[in-house]
């Protein structure tokens, strides 16, 4: 037995390339924000997470290019040691008030600040509620606590946001054990919002501590966008928010928010923190100007809903099966991987770029082309993009 | 029992913060490579692991500058949707022709790299075989193996850097189940190098396969900085090398280099590579930048080898307990805790900023000050440096 085996017999990636259209790893060459250059070709972009189209705005990036020509590119340390900069500190102050929390710890990933949360808070006897649809961060960090202590009943995977489902689980587990429910906010997939008023009902019946991962939730829902929490009123019953910087922000890394008390626990004991060398000042700044834009112009908000409506408006018209949504992510539900595939590519085809999501990373059945909207699309955008749906429908629809 | 228990009973940090010097997060206001602004002083830095100074170099931003004003901040998208750049792309073939390896796959952060390499690769059925002082992202990612599977034997942790007591341990494995030696190639607190020669030979006889995370190697031995396995000349034995971008490049981020098939098989399996929002360019030109410097001007590693050869020698004629080695990473071993802060504060005094190692990050015993140089530092930091540890003497060295 070898244990390269398995990489010599993978074959799943060369399967799809023999057999349809491959709609991974395109190459971009140029980013116009809406627009961009991939594999040759300029496409309308309807499949980035920039949901303002920061990351191309010129204010951050001259915030990112002054940070970096006074602290230089890397940190080249951990936070812990010689990797804090006074940079980091004024980020974190801005998003603890930007969310209403006693204060931030930021991380150098999304992905990594997941387990930065939840690996120091699970001990021996404590139990993860995940939803079965959180993102495969918070499936890793949890795995992390379990491969510690060895302990098959440390996390319970409840139904999709069915709450009562989440209520009988969290009733069966014993007093005498921590409890962390951990969600997406925002599912990245389908754009579900977390049924966070019945979550919270059953978390203050039995104790237990909510984490919301709310990576697509911040800077497109809730007051000035301050995600899920505060689209539903709810922002003191979430203990740790957990975002992200390369959404809405349009940057990189990723932030937990929480009490001061559990910051200064997360900041001497999580390892995602200490053993990594910190984010760069230049993703720093971008975050820090990007905040400061989405304070300024609410109006990136209202109008980054109002295309999404359109757009959902206008796929529904077409006969295409669009669920219901109120953040700027719309799945358009083809139910097959292949379908999936030639979908995707008769799209680019039209010039139009947008994400794929198979199985394993949805359920069977629920196999999508994923759109997600930017505040910087302007209606030209959305109707290029109807059109490129109007003219290959009668190809997609009888799949 | 309420799972924010151990959040209120923590008191390490303030327990230190009362009783010693503290020597965590002091904050950097100003960086100017070997000079840098701390806490309102400008101390010389010497605990940085820019082995280069290349997040300084002026050739090094300006690649960085032009990359994110033509790509932007951020990617906002994985590497396998809408994430890859034709930058990743050459970036990747630079390294994987400095390492002589096929092929190479960037991630976001050394940090995740190591679970990026370690989890896809490792079944229920196989077993890790890792050194007890490797680097704590390696013990995480294991332990995401092993929670997957709850087997409790899939990590051995075998005696540090004894590859005697690996080859007892290999031998017991059975046939039927793949290996995976994983070592850190330089042991970044004592500068260690992994005694590679035996580990091959013990490899080989069993038919495991070698991982080794060289952070602290790459860009300061072997062939023109091509790390611990060019250093043995031993290239084509070592299966796997995680390498980081944020050490001897001076930038952000981590990659694996390895066989085409291996590499195809983690770009399409790696959770921490597919779940993540990619690299930003500046990050990726930057290291582009350092690594072309870096092959135009070897004479910078023998800078920093006769440098550290010079403080090392300096140190040892002060009296300091200072072992061998051949890596720019000096550590003073001085055997407790609180000594280590305490020297630490005294160096603050003195002008040196220098990192503390304590327990449980080394073992009880080993608690140190640790170094590292730069090849941007001269002989007058040198001077500075040794200045200050004769002028604390007296008092570290009858502690």
């Amino acid at each position: 037995m070898d244990l390269f085996d398995k990489v010599k017999t993978y074959s799943r990636a060369k399967d799809i390339l023999r057999n349809s259209v491959f709609p991974f790893h395109p190459t971009i060459e140029e980013n116009n924000g809406p627009l961009v250059k991939m594999d040759g070709k300029t496409v309308v972009m309807a499949g980035s997470s920039d949901y303002h189209g920061f990351s191309q705005n010129n204010r951050v990036k001259e915030a990112a290019i002054q940070a970096l020509s006074k602290y230089g590119i890397g940190n080249n340390g951990s936070r812990l040691h010689n990797g804090t900069l006074d940079l980091h500190l004024e980020l974190e102050e801005k998003l603890a008030k930007f969310l209403g929390k006693e204060a931030v710890i930021t991380f150098n990933t999304g992905y990594q600040t997941n387990q930065g949360a939840i690996v120091p808070l699970i001990g021996k006897n404590d139990v993860i509620f995940s939803d079965r649809d959180n993102h495969n961060s918070i499936v890793q960090a949890a795995l992390i606590s379990r491969g510690t202590f060895l302990n098959k009943d440390q996390i319970i995977r409840y139904r999709h946001n069915d709450m009562n489902h989440l209520d009988q689980c969290l009733k069966k587990a014993p007093d005498d054990h921590g409890k962390l429910i951990v969600s997406d906010g925002v599912f990245s997939m389908s754009g579900t919002v977390v049924d966070l008023p019945n979550m919270v009902e059953s978390a203050r019946k039995t104790n237990a501590k909510i984490m919301l991962d709310d990576a697509h939730g911040i800077g497109v829902i809730g007051n000035n966008g301050a995600g899920t929490a505060s689209y539903y009123g709810l922002d003191n019953e979430v203990d740790i928010i957990v975002g992200t910087l390369s959404k809405g922000f349009g940057s990189f890394g990723g932030f937990i928010a929480g009490s001061k008390e559990l910051i200064h626990y997360l900041t001497y004991t999580s390892s995602a923190y200490i053993f990594s060398a910190s984010l760069p000042s230049a993703n720093v700044a971008a975050a820090m100007t990007a905040l400061d834009i989405l304070l300024e112009e609410p109006e990136r908000i209202d109008k980054i809903q109002a295309l999404t409506q359109t757009l959902r408006d206008g796929l529904r018209s077409l006969g295409y099966n669009v669920p219901d949504g109120v953040v700027p992510i719309i799945p358009i539900i083809l139910g097959d991987d292949m379908q999936v595939f030639k979908t995707w590519g008769e799209l680019m085809e039209h010039g139009v770029y947008t994400n794929v999501a198979v199985s394993p990373a949805v359920p069977e059945g629920q196999q999508m082309i994923r759109i997600r909207l930017m505040s910087t699309h302007e209606e030209e955008h959305i109707d290029q993009i109807l059109n490129a749906f109007s003219n290959i429908k009668n190809q997609v629809l009888v799949y």
